[in-house]
């Protein structure tokens, strides 16, 4: 059994990581760590766990540090800056670290820009693995410290990097509209974030300066080689889980077709358990990925103004957060990418 | 007072336009058509209307063309292709129309691509007027047949055409993405639109040939007179009423700013009672404009990537249907543009 | 023109009853009140309102009673306990007060108990006059302080008043069980009130000592005669506007029907223009009275174990608070009870 | 392996049995039937399942009769009246039956009264075993029929059985007011289901003839030796999963408090793994109970009013469906009661 700790486990996403890790055949959750939940028992933070929270109770997140302990990953969902914070200590005691947090997803001069902060320790960011599995599974099984990406470029660069590497679409035409329901936020107390305000509301945010536009672009130029410049607006739509996101590209020519998109990314994902590539254009749908660690994506061009449409949608919390770090865990520990992880999703 | 008549009454659009026009201070509801509710009460119908349906009864839609009956005004809110077979006998007789569905909103070779069918009168549909008052309250004060635009098309065009007319970005660079609440739908009894389905569900549909992407290009193309080509991608998000339109454009030239965006939509809706123009790329939101004839706008330039964006938020049953016919209506009764119509929305 | 003062104005009461009086033609609102809203623009504490909201601002709520100021009726959307504290001051200075907490609602030896303090003016609480409309018209129109119901107790006394008076239900059997969207609960900064700790969430709250209780005993003891004794548990259920009430009692003898309990309803609210009785203990839908301030009515006997249930659905926001406390006004004002006030409601 | 067949796969119970039962260490799912769906991929009919749903195809229901089949146990979520018929030949061939509809709840003579039908099969009825592997889990292990229970009465049972055992409250007096999301009236195309008609709408159906109401009273009566008289009236709100239903009886005495009642709970069922009992009556919520065969109870005294308050929560589809008849097909196959499902609930 491989010991893992799970920093920032009161929130949304680290109940998820605790929930998954808790039912995994291959690990043992030996730490729970928490800032204001620290001292509470974890059943009372997450009642939802109920019994299965067994008699874990959280601690201080930097008690993990601490001598004699044995941690062999550690996973951190925690705010970011905390995260780039805490790593190195970890990192350098030889603990491994998945980090759900953005604090390793970029350069590091991006961070100022992007976060609002240097970056402590350019040293080990350069060292990080961005950890798509499907992309980058061979180098995240060696890493030492795999960023886990966010919910929207997962998406977006699951259905984009295809399309571009096989040379259908314009990778500096790249338009993405966003859907997210509200959990991707985390665990808020705010008025903007109530039932009464939320519910039948429809709105943008965060754009143009969103954190997930960088690690898109990033992203996808590292994957194919080709520079990306992307304009992202996420959206606010009353639910609770699921991202949706829908991108616009130039198609390459006047003869690529659905086909030729669908192809792309049915080659790509032909052996991956969690992608699935829906036929001619077919519309994704949130609703089917739910609780599951399953991205479905589709595509279709638009030939009378020139354009592809590439959708994918997604569990926030799964494949965009807690579903995807696991899968990360698995191949670092050269498990079987699905142990531990459903594909069959929540429905109705 | 005016005699009106609404057909399609039986509907969500119809019910809204009924209980407008119920309280209506220059109008009187002098008919209900419907084609299943035939014969009902229309308390029954709507009880949600309750005594203020009075003791209105639905009649057979093509009840309203019987001799006798003096009807000033038609209101239609009926199927796509039904309208177009009843507004003539109504025109001829001298009635005046308003006709919510799309049959009178493209030029007649249009229809067979995008409606899928014929349309039986290209006479009268060339003596349509488009009927979004704030571009074209002349021509609708004139009009015996205005065409009401659809949701996403009132949203969209209100949003461009003033950034086209300006010359601050590309029309032929226009991607679209549109998320709507179930009501625009209709009344549905299909799995589909179920409660247990819907929720949680964010998905695309209808793309690439939804029918109001032709009409977003010819509004634009006659308001602006430059030719326009929009990939236009709307999405089903858990909610009932509002649709939300994010518009992406190239800018046209690198000093564009969020400022000279805000400013030319801020100029072209100063004296308009119904468009509320955001500061500053501020978020529109849905839920604001509910029950009332308003549309949110807000724009920001992205000079990163060169684009511009647009956003419209409205009530899709109201300035995107119902409420803008009323408006229309006002228009051609040389009323006042508000008259019945609510600015303040409903909260929460 | 009848000058109101809304005291309490940047809640969603406050947002409704600013909303209704704007739009009301025999009243002008002279003053909006808040706490810390004080110094805002009304439009930019309610955005909905948009330019129905004028020129407003938002001033501290005991500015409201500075000298030289003339209200003639003041409406107190306050916390409780905060407008007991300042009626007096306007009573005696001749303002007229509609008071919406509950603040006035029950005899002053039940204030320790239920809300946690001792009354300041038991005087002044005296004269109160219980406004409901349909069953204390009279005393409300000559009346200097009115105390406006709770939404639950409005749907409860008014379904159950009728059948006790008629002597078909044994009125210390009542057992009540709420269920209400998250309006009522007012704007909440807080994680439990969060859309996703809301959605798909049902649970009860508040129980057994719930304020709304005594109110129901006192209000339903004052119009019938009869002791009452009322076990009461709300429950909280994903939806913003909406309360209903299901009302379980012995029925007084063997021979009491469901056409016996709807009479008994209908005739007590023939003439009264917001109550709709409906037939057969056909169910009632907080859907069809949003936005209204209509309450609709249903009971039906259960001969199999002896028992009536009467159940009551309204909006909380209008029949259970700002709705509601217009009525009042208009009655007090000697105007048409329906002034100012929908009949329709909102839908879908 | 236990070779398993489910019947009735395509709805929403039928479902959750086949994703619980695809997941389950002992069970093999050797056939899955279905009326409209028969022909049809299972991934294609329940698109969430995907991968996890392999090459299983959908068979007609009663293909599962034909010969050389090996069944071991049929497990139906099948339409009332569907399983009746049905039942006797798989039980004259010696399969074991779990019946997931209504059809064997009941003593015969009920039938014709509350499901409109004369049992076909009296004598496999009084055979049957009503599944609660919390009270009868001894008669479970060794039956060949067991019918699984409503979701209404699985809350309802669980709640006041241990209350009535120990003397605490009267049965005569039980009133149970129940509210559900939409899941449970199963895979609905109707206007009633639809999201624009259900979303903020709270309205009580099928009083006072619900079915769910003799089972809950038989279902106390054979566990107590009590009679026992229900008044019930459910409730639909605008929730997908989950239904909660608060009982309100008599209390047997002066003197007993809501301790007491916890501690006849907690006493109850210290040793079952999906009950969980909450303190001092408080509140259960649906909300963590969401994918989990977990059942939230709590209880609490009013003794102003002498009345006791019990509440169950729980996930309609898993304790009240598909999870309590996999916990009966474990107890039935000598299996540890928990196999294949989930203690952890979904959150958020």
């Amino acid at each position: 059994m491989t010991s893992v700790a799970v920093l920032g486990a009161s929130g949304f996403t680290g109940g998820e990581l605790v929930r998954l890790l808790l039912g995994h055949p291959d690990v043992e959750v030996a730490f729970v760590g928490g800032e204001r939940a620290a001292g509470s028992a974890l059943r009372e933070v997450h009642p939802h766990l109920g019994a299965a929270a067994g008699a874990l109770v959280v601690e201080p997140n930097d008690a993990v540090t601490a001598p004699r302990r044995t941690t062999d990953v550690a996973m951190l969902a925690l705010p970011s800056g905390a995260s780039s914070a805490l790593a190195p200590a970890l990192l350098d005691a030889g603990v491994r670290v998945v980090d759900l947090a953005g604090d390793h997803r970029l350069s590091a001069e991006a961070y100022p820009e992007w976060y609002g902060f240097v970056h402590p320790e350019p040293a080990w960011l350069e060292k990080a693995v961005y950890g798509i599995p499907e992309l980058h599974g061979g180098a995240i099984a060696g890493a030492d410290l795999v960023a886990n990406p966010g919910c929207f470029p997962t998406g977006v660069v699951l259905a984009l990097v295809p399309l571009i590497r096989a040379g259908l679409v314009d990778p500096a035409s790249a338009v993405v509209d966003g859907k997210t329901g509200w959990s991707g936020a985390g665990r808020l107390a705010t008025e903007e974030a109530s039932f009464a305000r939320a519910e039948e509301s429809l709105r943008p945010y965060g754009a143009p300066g969103h954190r997930h536009t960088p690690e898109m672009e990033l992203a996808i130029e590292r994957a194919t080689g080709d520079a990306c410049a992307v304009t992202f607006v996420p959206h606010l739509v009353p639910a609770t889980r699921g991202v949706a996101a829908s991108c616009y590209l130039s198609l390459a020519g006047d003869r690529v077709s659905t086909g030729d998109l669908t192809d792309a990314l049915a080659r790509a994902y032909a052996g991956s358990p969690f992608v699935r590539v829906l036929a001619d254009g077919e519309p994704p749908d949130t609703k089917r990925t739910r609780g599951s660690n399953v991205v479905e994506l589709s595509a279709f061009a638009d030939p009378r103004t020139g354009r592809a449409v590439a959708i994918a949608a997604l569990d926030n919390l799964m494949k965009g957060a807690a579903g995807q770090a696991v899968q990360n865990l698995n191949l670092m520990l050269g498990l079987d990418e699905t142990a531990g992880l459903p594909v069959a999703g929540w429905y109705p």
